[in-house]
Formats: C-alpha cells, sequence, structure tokens
C-alpha cells in the first residue's frame, strides 16, 4: 500500500503522516515514512543542485526535469523495495506536486509534465492520494508563521509580494482539487481546516477501507 | 549558426572541433566551443550529481532526466546567449548522443526520448550536425589506447567484456547514421578513418556550404 500525501504549504501533511504512522503501526503494520524532495541517495544529490543554485538561476525546466530525475531515484531504490519487503509507505509529496508546482503554477505544457511523471515513476503509482485542503489564506498563514518562527522576516515580506504569492496559492489549491476531481479513484480530499484530531481520523478512515478493498479483491481472484 | 559534433568514442571529435574553430576564426568568426556533458555551471553541477554515484548505481531513467536537465541548462545559460550575441557555436555531443546512449544501448522508448529532448533543448534544433564515422572496432581501439595511456589498464579488461563493448558500439555506430538518414537536411556523415586533415577539409566544406545556404536565405526573405 503507497499512499501519498499532498496540499499547499501549511496544511499539515507532515503532522498527519506522523499520526497515520502512529495509527498503522499500533494495528500491527510495517510503515516507511519518506519524503519527496529527496528520501534517496541520488535524490537528495539532485535536490542538492536545486538548492546550491540560487532559486532563480534554474529555469523552470531544468527544475521539472530534477525533480524527476530525484523522484525516478527515490522510487527504484527507496519506495518500490519497501513496497515489495511488505512495508506500507507514507510519502510527503510525490507526482501531483509537480503537476502542480511545475505544471499549473510553472507553465510547464501538460504532455511534457505526463511524459516526465511516466519516466520518473515508471509504472509505480500511489494506491491512495490524501489530499489535505484548507482556504489559501489559511495555509498560507500557516506557513508563514512557521517561516517566521524560524527567520523572524514574515514583517519584512511587501504588499504586492503578499498578494500575488495568495493567488499563486489559491491557483496551486484549485489544481490540486482538479487532480482529485479527474482521479476519483485514488484521491480523496480532507478538509484539513479542522483539528489534528479529526483530520487524523478521517485519514485513517480512508486508508483502512482502501485496505479492506484490496483485501476483498485479493479473494475474488 | 550552431554546430554539434556526434560520433562514437575515439572517432576524434575533439581534434575536429578544434580545427574547425581555427578554421572560422581565419575567416574572422567569433566561436564558441562548448561540450556536454557539461558546459554550464548547472549542468556541470549535475554532472557531478551523475559521475559521484558509482556508475551503476543510479538507473538509465535517472540518467537520462539528469542528461536531460544539464542540456537544458546549458541550452538557456550558453549556446542561447552565445548565438544570439553573434558567435558560432561549436559543441562537441548534443541531443543525438541521448538518442543513441539513452534512447538505443539504454532501451528507454523513443517517444519518452522525444519528450525530454523538447524539454532539454526548448527549440533550439542544431544548424548542422557533424556525424563522424568510423568502423566501431577502429573507434574502440582508439578510445581504448586513450583509456590505456590514462590508466594502463586495458591489458585487465576479459575477452568476454571487449566483444559486448564492441557489438555495443556497432549498434551506436548503426543508430547515428540512422539519425542522418532520417534527418538528412541537417545532419552530415563525415568518413572519420581517413587522416585528420581530409577529415578537417570536409567539415569545412561543409559548414562553409551551409553558411551560404544561410546568407542566400537571408538574401531571398
Amino acid at each position: 500500500m503507497f499512499v501519498t500525501f499532498e496540499g499547499g504549504e501549511g496544511v499539515g501533511k507532515s503532522t498527519q503522516i506522523r499520526r497515520l504512522a502512529s495509527a498503522l503501526e499500533a494495528q500491527g503494520h510495517a510503515v516507511r515514512i519518506t519524503r519527496e524532495p529527496g528520501g534517496s541517495a541520488g535524490a537528495e544529490a539532485v535536490r542538492h543542485v536545486i538548492l546550491s543554485g540560487a532559486a532563480e538561476s534554474y529555469g523552470v525546466r531544468m527544475e521539472a526535469l530534477l525533480f524527476a530525475a530525484a523522484r525516478s531515484d527515490h522510487v527504484e531504490t527507496v519506495i518500490r523495495p519497501a513496497l515489495e519487503s511488505g512495508c506500507m509507505v507514507l510519502c510527503d509529496r510525490f507526482m501531483d506536486s509537480s503537476r502542480v508546482y511545475q505544471g499549473i503554477t510553472g507553465n510547464l505544457p501538460e504532455a511534457l509534465i505526463d511524459g516526465l511523471e511516466r519516466l520518473a515513476i515508471n509504472g509505480l503509482r500511489p494506491d491512495i492520494t490524501i489530499i489535505l485542503d484548507m482556504p489559501a489564506a489559511s495555509g498560507l498563514a500557516r506557513a508563514r508563521a512557521r517561516a517566521s518562527e524560524a527567520a523572524d522576516m514574515a514583517s519584512a515580506v511587501p504588499d504586492r509580494f503578499e498578494k500575488e504569492e495568495l493567488e499563486t496559492h489559491e491557483k496551486r489549491r484549485e489544481a490540486f482539487l482538479d487532480i482529485a476531481a479527474r482521479d476519483p479513484a485514488r484521491c480523496r480530499v480532507v478538509d484539513a481546516s479542522r483539528s489534528v484530531d479529526a483530520i487524523a481520523h478521517d485519514v485513517l478512515a480512508t486508508v483502512e477501507a482502501r485496505i479492506a478493498e484490496r483485501q476483498a479483491e485479493r479473494r475474488d481472484a
């Protein structure tokens, strides 16, 4: 069972992944948590290239290719072997983040994003994708508070930039919801504007339902 | 005018590029020599990733994606600006090497190689591609002699590996000739089994003919 978590910044992905891992481990499942970009030795090396260039210096094309290269290594050296050894794999961001960040807000053509996705995942699609959804303004405020704690810089952000940033976050939220609408068998949208406990309850119920479906499929086969 | 040089190892690409650059500079052209993989800061960073993993540890998919990412940076930060400033650019290996090394001998599907190529070159196709051609056994012997000078290791290569290596070189030679046959407007095959002077004469004549064609096209336009 391969579960990915998607959504904008500040929606609480890492908190929910830890909660889900604990609940599944309590049920006796072996769980492997991983994340993108990074997650494997080759992917970390590529991540270093992405971060070492001043953010603006590489174009969105190079960025999309580097993310795909990192994903390819992550899939082949970490995710696939973990699944084959019987682990449940929970991954913080995966292919849908490329669709949204490089495809939609990066303006790369969908056909190119599709091709890179096929090349990178090499047939390994998530069994479930949990899309944590909340109004863009709330996620942005939470991400900003976190950045502010880390660097105390929030007050230096000018108004025009804040407005552009909010529009970009709204565009990304719409794009994640669009992905969910187009692939309902794989994607579940969870309202992330509620309490951590309420969200964790829904996430676990969703994953348990998929596990039961899988077991039924196996019995029928 | 963007000129790329392609062909297997040991066919004399770098010697011929230096000869062509000297001849064009003597005619008053500004010339920029570059090479792949590498050729720009971002591409060199990616090259370091490719080389830093033990050669076998990354799959051919990740390798193809990394080469495309490096090419994208090389095109946007070096080749396109040099062309726009009026230089002739001579590049040692370019997109056709990906077609041959990752596509043909790496067994990646042609549609994926096509997609990566479009993404990486972003519309910048070579005006001429010189394919230096010689029998695979001769190129292999020359490449091996060079490696032997560098490391004195040639005698340690076992027989079975030598045979496989020759078959791979033959496959690549056929693949380069096949590219030339499918794109005769862009590609010129030059017999590289002759003297350096004879080859340099043909290469210069080919490029001069293309320059003249270009000037005629501009006069007509």
